[in-house]
């Protein structure tokens, strides 16, 4: 079927490269002219701004919106609410606060557009894995864009099919899935990626803990050298904590296990901390995921005023001394 | 290879079925008859006791423990000691706490006895998948027990190699590794099991946050009623989350979307206090470890007095009443 | 000096009580009449509805609102907001988030009416202590309050001086505080509570681990029956610990050292979530205040979910069975 | 009455000092001989080794150690086992780990010789504010000591009684307690210090979301500048979080509100690491004061491993960099 696609980054770009190799017919937009000449020579049909891209389009059109969160989505959705008429969709592919999602979607319904949220995983790899995509929406926009989203999910692969799914949807094993009403696809991801962070957390501590085995501090007979490359390795095999952020892991240590060519100050995303937001907007107690994002935050803090508060008390009641060295 | 094993139950008896069909020779022992029997008609050789077992095998004997940590395990360690000769080999393939092993192989040395500890993860998985195994001990023994190891390790099977491991030791990849001196494979289980607890708390709270999605408590048009079955299901496929355990989970919540009948009291055993431990022990701030093993206590009180203490604080400085109805 | 005072609940009378006995006059409204009345039996001069107190009340006028956070006190606001004129002051001394307050101000600002966020603690305490205040707003109006706030406040007291002060503003060692602009007071409140709720559990766990310390799960030669309310005693006299609300807790514990009226479910007001969110936006890991926040949460959970699903893992990896024993 | 006093250190030497003062009778040692002259000087009377010490005493001797938990006190105590007889009481009034004070508990009692044990609190304070005690110890030594313990003690000095107390155990109110048998006095000593790390870092996370709310992180309008001094200050009086340690933060921010002096790297002591382990070992979850003690120790990280894996995962996933600057 056909798609618009405005902002063809390594995202978009994909996407599209994707569906067109499988046949579909998408006309693209980007600010960077190169950008779109590329995906014109890969077969998509170039445009030249938001309103050719629209002209290009046939009824009911459907835009797939893949631009950084914020300002430049926002700008971009308005845009094409005054350009589309009723029965057209919006797609917003990005990584969109699930509220803005369902203040847009109000607003688009008075003009009878639909507006669906996809929040996709899979990041560089989904070209050619295939994209995890959750959907939220109105029943009608989002089975309207079946073609679209069946060629995008990665299908059923090689990964065993799970017991007791029969008679269930499909559109989950093939790796997509219309999570609920607007916003829902992007609330979806949302905790998707908090409990990434929390995953990778896990990780990360477990093998600091493997790393300093070999410290000073501890008495002699108790101190172990460890491989961490290929205690990464050992456990992708047969181990209960496997998984493919796991095989990641032990990639990377099979390069350097001592990982020194990185900072180690860890950035954090929106999705993380609106995962913590949404914990406690329900009260949920979600003291891993918090504590996962609070290390990241930790980990880029260079002089922290809690810090230096907690020498100050040290010193006050008991003369700890812990001043800085005057240079 | 020869080997006896002393404890038949799911986890031993299903690695002398593994080694048996393999062709390899084992002498069992298990204070229940039946499971010896059994044992003896899948092809292994049964004994009566331990110094019968010790006494059908040949110098140099290898002697694998299979018995619950604790007090089962260390009064057999114990006997063995005065049944063995120099040259001699106990694995411990239970649930150990490390300096427990190295304490054990420091007696052992006096007698010219090896001690190998093997921390063994896949549980009632093993027979069919093999068994992920992290070894601690002297170089030899463990180099003498390979074909043992070889046969209950996974092996390469289909899962894809990582790559850059090329010249490195082979055995991770099969699924095993010698990750060091003796209580090194038990210290590297545990941690694998203090990751593992983080990895499953962080899924929990995910879809605890998902479920609750539909709370009264928010606003009406921020509410989804969400399918956790789906939802697991869908990150499996292409997802950055995906994993052996969320695989579990998408079959766990296939069966029932609401898992009613689990009682939510989480047990926990030795490996997730000891991962605590050995991050105090370093200086190792495993935040998310640490809360995780604390879901679970929190998880089995009943009537925690910190909260009760908290109660009783709100009512003297706020006048909040917080009290018990009544009967 | 002249103060017209919206809600007379348990804050807001005792307000006008305090204000009244030092001599300033009070022009009171309650929905309620007979707190009106009551009042006016004290000293206050009664009103019937919101515009004939700002008929009693000379220009420029300075009106106290002082109603529960949210809907109420923000209709009260708005049709204020119409009645007063420019020159006139609005006093939300209520718990009302921060960016309320902004939003507020900047609307007022329109009419040239101030608005002033004044954040309290001290509670039902504050009749007899005098009420620690935070507050936000211009300087000229923050300053044209100054004879309310400065009775409202506890004043020096008993309190040994803070060396090194001199020079300083005298206001914070009075009891209050202009603390910013417009929402600083409620900004400033807030965290106070934030505090609070981190302080209050950390007192809760210790005296979780004292009164466990008799569990049959640790070694017989290791128990101790500790006594509550002594032990919260003595921390009062000399200790590093001693605070006014260890005092709170010792008179609790001597009531009764097991609390046993107490249920146990903790409530939680908006401050400690809003702190939690602050710390969110300004990526300061609140790791304490956040799981103080969190430990109320679960302490009001009754089925959790997230534990539900940990239990489920654990029986399709392990075969662990943590069922609902059935009725 | 009589006192052995070893260790002359800031806190074993006042607590000569308020002893002598008070008119008892002190036999002091010191491995610095310009310790013991300095207290000779003060009406105590110098020994020259432990043997001396002893001599110098009446039956039945009271032997106070107050020297570096660990190896010091260990071999003082040992040396005193020997030197002592049927009936003398050692105290140990440092930080002792309360399992090492059960294990000598009960090798001193084959010889009739009692051990109590002294948590202390009150630091640099104690010889104006007197000593907060908590003791272990069968009830004939510690009320043996009593004249030196009331002594010691701060007594009720100006603070409040606690409402409830008629008809109990006087001596909490005096700022002492025998908390049980041996160990229970350094045990209730250790689970105060896990307080004390709670409640500090509930302070200093609190003042850090203050200190960062004028980032550039924020939307402009919601700034705001904050004198950390003047808020420490006016949370002093009246408001539920005042204690002392808030009064020591109120100093220390009014000398400088930047505390541009201190490193920040926060140093933890053994108390703190107990609290934890105790925590575990009971199955408390005490998620604050772990918190606490894991700030500390990420403040004294500079290369944190977990970190540095974050964003390799980070790096292998999406391609995000965070590598290291090259010098």
């Amino acid at each position: 079927m056909q798609l618009g696609m405005i902002g063809l980054g390594r995202m978009g770009g994909n996407i599209v490269r994707r569906l067109t190799r499988a046949g579909h017919h998408c006309v693209v937009y980007d600010r960077n002219p190169s950008a779109v000449t590329e995906l014109a020579g890969e077969g998509a049909v170039g445009s030249g701004g938001l309103a050719d891209l629209v002209a290009k389009l046939d009824a009911p059109r459907a835009v797939w919106v893949m631009l950084p969160a914020g300002a430049p989505t926002e700008s971009t959705v308005q845009e094409l609410g005054t350009l589309l008429q009723s029965g057209d969709i919006i797609i917003d592919g990005g990584n969109t606060f699930y509220k803005d999602d369902i203040r847009r979607g109000a607003a688009l319904k008075q003009k009878g557009i639909h507006y669906v949220d996809v929040g996709t995983s899979g990041g560089v790899w989904g070209l050619e894995r295939g994209y995890c995509m959750m959907i939220g929406g109105a029943k009608e926009a989002v089975d309207h864009l079946d073609p679209i989203l069946a060629t995008l999910a990665p299908g059923l692969g090689t990964i065993p099919r799970t017991p007791g799914r029969e008679g269930r949807d499909p559109r989950p094993e093939m790796g997509y899935i219309h999570a609920g009403p607007i916003g829902a696809g992007h609330f979806v991801k949302m905790v998707h990626n908090g409990i990434e962070y929390g995953l990778m957390q896990a990780y990360a501590e477990g093998f600091d803990i493997l790393k300093n085995k070999d410290s000073d501090a501890l008495p002699e007979d108790e101190r172990y050298t460890l491989d961490m490359a290929d205690i990464a390795e050992v456990w992708r095999r047969g181990s209960v904590i496997s998984s493919w952020l796991l095989d990641l892991t032990a990639e990377a240590l099979a390069q350097d296990g001592s990982l020194s060519d990185y900072s180690g100050e860890v950035a954090d995303s929106g999705e993380g901390r609106w995962t913590v937001n949404a914990a406690v907007e329900e009260a949920v107690p979600a003291t891993v995921l918090t504590a996962a994002l609070y290390a990241r935050f930790r980990s880029r803090q260079t002089d922290a005023f809690s810090e230096k508060l907690l020498s100050a008390m040290r010193f006050m009641f008991g003369g700890h001394t812990e001043f800085k060295t005057k240079g």
